[in-house]
């Protein structure tokens, strides 16, 4: 049985959802062409690391993540830091020659993604960014429709991602909310994800001309719990919000489709708003995460009298699909995309060939990032050429 | 009885709509404070003129506007003529101190628009512009909600307006693709309903930056029928199409709200695809004209375990309605929009007050279509201050 | 031009919503084949039959049904009474020659329906009885597929009709709530609609089995107010509800289908859930008349990965919707169901053709009511053939 | 570290389905109060016995379930098998003293399950049986809901289950069709589901009345593949199929309220059409497992002016989804559920508490089901009380 070793750094939320992920792939599509052995976890709080190893299952755990990636005994290395980690430790595991699966943003800056990019093409390495939306058996049924010519010319792009859970005032200042350790808000951390799926599905776009706003300028510094579950006691220190709540730009696809993009953390009565509306000539598609079982489609070759979107459920004939469950309409949810996406990148190194997302396509991301930001500064549209 | 008597200019489409629109008035909202008289329609064609008398029961017609405009036994001169016509007689009917009831666009430029409001404003005449869609009582809640303050400061507006019936490229070339005659396509005939629903709902914009397309470059002349009925023979000569298939904007408003405004005639896998979600920070709203009883509603302020966007079917506790039935969720049709809207114009004029959407309303909304078209002119942000 | 004259009996709610109905038939639909003249109408209370009149435009009034019965200028009756008095009228109309249009339910008996259908029969007139949901585009599609064979055979039929207005404890006793007057309530009043559906699109009933139950044991009686806008004061007297506030009920077609039916006045949540799911083997529709312009199909035939629910706006390629519209999705409400009815009804009156649902069709209905009534009391499955 | 440790029995696709639930249990809620064991597998087949307790990773398998029984290493049975093996093996576990943990439904009669909800219970040992529907947030959120009143008094409900994998008539026959196996069809198999939602939800029936129908009445035999992926040759022999494809019922409960249950296996359109409307005297709830991260709620207390079913989106105010997610909205699937499922049971029997659905619930259920078939063959209401 042929054996994938993993070596995840950082022990948060995430190394619980990679984790998790990859002990269920052997479970659900079996022990070919590998299975997942989770090898080590590195953590810079030694009590988080030991915890996470005994919780989640991993044989060893290390303090250090410099240790973890010249370990002979770790294949993969799996970054789950806060964002601004990921360059040096991409970069070291790519010159040690190992494999990695990095969580998005790939990096805080296109110029940072693009060296994670070329250490790891010139390392030869298999590679994989989370952008884990990409994963669910409808954006692989809307990538074949629309390669198959099923939409026509694409013609408009509607993206959007929106939470509320930061609507709510109260909610205490994160790094999420600290430009050094997050980088870009709404912009980087959720419309990135619109982003992937604009670049997967309409192609890459020519240029931008975005905005970005911050409603709630101070939150209180939390004092106890720590993530999405953190709490600030009322007497807590405020600190000002480094990065936007809110960004909504336009694009050109170089293939002369429009698109709009819109992202809040703020996004009032949306939860996991992350969707799109994509027209063409022949045909059209609506999706939103929040019922991510269904893709609606519509067909303009019908005959008249009976044309209208379409709710697709999602079902064995879509990839992906089969190994979790033998008929269409049983859902799959949010977890299970990170089982697919770990079970792709298992697939790929041990079969030597290429993941998508790769690096390269993270590094297409941040350079969309990068434009709506300089488009922001200088309050112009800026080409994607523009950033480096 | 009091009554208000009828001049209608034009005698298409909106000819009809208009008329059985007044007629219906007295038969759902009684005799009070006024009945209005289908006196006189005119029409450059005189056998439509005399056509459109007949079937929609005016007591006269004539083939010459300047006649009706001059007539003593009008109030109110109703035009519903082409969008290249409005200026000319609206200015000429202030000036005879007609009550002036048009058609949107208001006019094909904001500068013309402007002079119609002022000749209105100095004669001190009723003026009401067709936005029909904001006389649907849904709307008229949305307002309600948004000023009592139930969605606190908003934050992002998102609105559309997609039709698809010009996705098929054989649709022939009308005077809706003539620049001379329609002005913008699906900017200035479409998306101005939408601006329309943002000043109303979200308040005035500051700048504006956009993009049009083309896609359906040239189109058949057609060689019978008309409007949404022409037909062209297989082997009919073409013609270029002078304006926009889709437009996108962004809009920053004065509020610090952020908007985004799509538009598409081409709009595939959508029919009457206008509406809007609208979020703050207190509550959100969503509402689409194909489902046009409905208004969607999500309060933050509630307990957590139970909050979720609302589906309101419209009834007798929101404007407009109960004159229509008793009881929630008897659905309105479009054309109960146009009775509204008549039922409007007929209490200001009777009862001497301004009637809203005025001609202002209509000028704002064509200041903001002029600002977009120049900001894609010359590619960048273009302050609404900017247009005259 | 050819004239239908009206003579409407009752000047209540209804009254106003035929009359209105008939004025804007030839304004939608042009004057061919005959224009309806509001000729006369009756009611026992002289002052609202002058009222009505007024209001409506009809050129007489009187307070003797009888009078207009045998009124040689009137050519259709048109019985919109409470339901206790339609077998009387009809009956009287069709013996002196003349068309009758009247309202649902068509008796309070099946009994009495015979013999108003067999009179009416026996004259040779044209009836029409107002099932006004059938008079929808989307309902002409459903039956034109089913027709054409694209569900194959229908296994199942689901149909519903809740409204909640009488969820209300405190909405006080009106006519609906008195046997002698109404019949039974959610099951005569507003199922025999559902039933109209489940007989027109799946075919006749073999035998049905079925509970009633009243909730709101009793309501105060009404000081002021009247229909859907009655008030009680607060010390106003109690009376007893004698009718069903809510049935289901069980039915297996003639042809093998298998159905439900529920129907509540105190349907809390649903405003106008007049609906159905249709499976056959081939393919299945689902309706709600709260979102009336929305007709749901599915089929079956399909490529499995791309099967899904559509939602058809109806348009012009759909019965009767191209008098109002020429573009898909500019929505009807629920007074053009009305319309439709009443242009339905002219047809046939002026080419001598029969109308559906015409009064056999209302008796059909009553049987199946009469046959669920029996089955409650009997506590039984009950053949639709006992009831005679 | 306490553990528990499970011997399953049965080695097909609802073996790995609770395998893979047991193993995911401790990553997403911890090692306490107990981590599950896989200990062994039992299956007829020793050949699957052996691959499963491999692929799924059990310490042990077998052929013979009386040696797993009788294992003093196994602390719970989990019955897996087809339905006719369910009575013997549980009730020979309960004799041996252990937790049982059964699929659904619990037997092929209301007597067998009674026997063995009667061994359990004089054996003192959890039961638990997998109605996993029930272990879904927005489940424990209506029960909540309705257990504090805020539906008001019941007066409907309406349940369905459809799928339509078996609409197509080339689909073999398989042990689903076999009376003898399966017992029931669409009844027994997927409607006992939306039975025990209607026990929970809205409490017990007093009396039923129901159709069965079968209209694939032969398919072919296998002849390769097996469960939902066997497929017959061309040349197949046809079996008669045993069971029903479709069944409606209709139920009065204890409490007064009425209601209807429908479930089709030839359910065209629909995929997991598990779900319900249930109306109360105070509000309303409608659930369907296709949404199934999402409870409409409706609550007629608000004001009339924006009263509205709500979309309530399951999240960690909501039982059991705080061990997935820390904020609302990502959705969880049905795996998820069943993960829900397999906790449930650990807790209860790590910590000696009842679980439920426990096996006198399952008996409750199976009561029902032959009320439902003694009412079908004897073609009159059946009170539950006539089913020992």
């Amino acid at each position: 049985m042929n054996q994938v070793r993993i070596g995840v750094v950082g022990a948060g939320w995430m190394a619980k959802a990679h984790s998790t992920a990859f002990r269920n792939v052997p479970m659900l599509f079996g022990n070919e062409p590998a299975v997942p052995v989770l090898e080590t976890i590195a953590d810079i709080d030694p009590a988080r690391a030991k915890a996470a190893a005994e919780t989640l299952g991993f044989n060893r755990w290390t303090e250090d993540w410099r240790q973890l990636v010249a370990d002979p005994a770790v294949d993969v290395v799996d970054i789950v830091t806060p964002n601004d980690a990921h360059a040096e430790i991409a970069i070291a595991a790519a010159k040690a020659g190992k494999h990695i699966y990095c969580e998005k943003p790939l990096a805080l800056t296109a110029g940072e993604a693009l060296r994670m990019t070329e250490a790891a093409e010139a390392a030869g390495v298999t590679t994989l960014v989370g952008f884990n939306y990409l994963k669910n058996p409808a954006q692989a049924l809307a990538k074949e429709m629309i390669e198959a010519g099923e939409l026509g010319d694409i013609t408009q792009f509607r993206g959007t991602f929106d939470q509320d859970f930061m609507t709510d005032p109260t909610v205490p200042f994160s790094w999420r909310h600290d430009r050094s350790v997050a980088g870009s808000g709404a912009l980087g951390d959720m419309a990135s994800h619109t982003i992937s799926l604009a670049l997967e599905l309409v192609g890459e776009m020519a240029e931008v001309c975005g905005l970005l706003a911050t409603f709630v300028k101070q939150r209180s510094v939390a004092t106890g719990g720590s993530g999405h579950t953190a709490k600030a006691s009322a007497d807590a220190a405020m600190r000002a919000v480094e990065n936007d709540d809110l960004t909504q730009f336009l694009c050109r696809f170089n293939s002369g489709a429009l698109g709009t993009i819109a992202s809040s953390r703020i996004g009032t009565g949306r939860k996991l708003w992350v969707g799109y509306e994509i027209q063409g000539t022949k045909g059209a598609l609506y999706f939103t995460q929040e019922r991510m079982n269904e893709l609606q489609f519509y067909r303009q070759g019908e005959p008249a009298r009976e044309r209208g979107y379409k709710t697709i459920l999602t079902g064995p004939e879509h990839r992906w699909y089969a190994g979790f469950h033998p008929i269409a309409g049983i859902g799959l949810g949010y977890n299970d995309q990170k089982i697919i996406e770990a079970r792709d990148l298992l697939v790929a190194v041990a079969t030597g060939q290429k993941a998508t997302p790769d690096f390269r396509f993270g590094y297409r991301v941040d350079r969309i990032v990068d434009a709506v930001l300089k488009s922001v500064d200088e309050h112009r549209w800026v080409t994607v050429d523009e950033i480096g």
